[in-house]
């Protein structure tokens, strides 16, 4: 295995404040993307920002996310500057003044001119990749897409190559002085959890509940099985 | 109290795909913004799309969000178009085939012209409703910002008039002659919880955990103490 490269650093994925919660380490940024479920997709459409949700995939340093060949958001994204960042809220920093509250989170931003991906083989790949970043392990439980079902999904590939990651963890950091004060301060961690799955009423009586389901039930959201790492 | 004036549609708040999904029903814009905690901000820098996650308060039919005063998408959103969205994702919905996988999710997206709030009182309350929405009760629980800090921290407001909000829930949706297949559907819920709080370890000894914090262990994120509504 190579030694991952790193992320560029241009003027966008400059950090200009805060700079010890970033890195420019590519497996930081994988380790945001593995664990994250939905990305928010940024596009300009008749000149104003557009920021929508959805889901995404990865395979090595490509990230396809996908949608209705209707989907504005996709239509738009074809050659243009495209940003998609991804956020994993950890938990509420509570500090003893209010300037200093704060949140913990890893957070994922990456820049690039979205390609509209056209060859079938690629294609087919990327929806593989997303609905298996999605829910590991469907894409071989399910009925797979048709051709009329394909040409009703567009895909769009980013490279990752100009992006940063930006982590905050830990405690919450006062001034000096305000050590004194009587004022509560720690950390309320979030979790977002997979529950019990609930069986489709008009699911066909013999069909038990597979093992790539079962494996996700009780599993917090960013421990469920990593991509393969083509890396 | 009035009703609620309802949201409204112009061309891109106006859905274009999957219309069942959409409402233009102003309650559960708020519905959505009162479960969420943090929004993601889209403006345009240099020509390019940018996208953060950043926490955010409402005060009646305004919103509200906040930055260091160099924080860079708070400085170019001054009197730009903006677009927010709040996405809380609420489960994966497994169909019996990859086409018809979803996911259960609430989302709204608010577009509209920031507008820098330099009004001292509006900043205040602005700066009290993001605190207080985070963390219900963190306002009179924790020292009040200083003028210098006041003067570090940009606020830019945003009208809740021209948003879309859309909801997807229930069960999976097959194809007619899928549901004859072996493969197993249903939903995975997905619930996003604030855990048992972790005093800070240089923590005054004589103080204890508060109520408002102690309300918050346990609850999920959407179900903690919604905003004082001023509608």
């Amino acid at each position: 295995m190579n030694p991952l490269r790193a992320l560029s650093t241009t003027e966008r994925t400059t950090l200009h404040r805060l700079r010890e919660r970033g890195t420019t380490d590519r497996s930081a940024l994988y380790d945001v993307l593995n664990a994250g479920l939905i990305c928010h997709l940024g596009v300009i459409i008749d000149g104003s920002p557009v920021v929508l949700p959805t889901g995404y995939g990865r395979i090595g340093d490509i990230l396809y996310l996908h949608g209705s060949s209707a989907n504005r958001s996709i239509q738009f994204a074809e050659d243009q500057d495209i940003c998609v960042t991804v956020t994993l809220l950890d938990g509420l920093v509570c500090a003893r003044s209010v300037f200093n509250n704060s949140m913990n989170y890893r957070s994922a931003v990456i820049f690039g001119t979205a390609r509209l991906v056209t060859d079938p083989a690629e294609r087919l790949a990327a929806i593989e990749a997303i609905t298996e970043h999605l829910i590991p392990g469907r894409w071989e439980n399910s009925r797979k897409p048709t051709k009329k079902e394909l040409a009703a999904t567009s895909v769009i590939a980013l490279s990752l190559d100009e992006a940063s990651v930006k982590i905050r963890s830990g405690g919450a950091k006062d001034d000096d002085e305000d050590y004194e004060l009587g004022y509560w301060a720690g950390v309320l961690p979030i979790t977002q959890t997979i529950g019990a799955a609930e069986p489709d009423p008009l699911l066909r009586e013999d069909v038990a509940m597979p093992e790539h389901i079962a494996a996700l039930e009780g599993r917090e959201v960013g421990e469920r099985a990593p991509l393969p790492d083509s890396d």
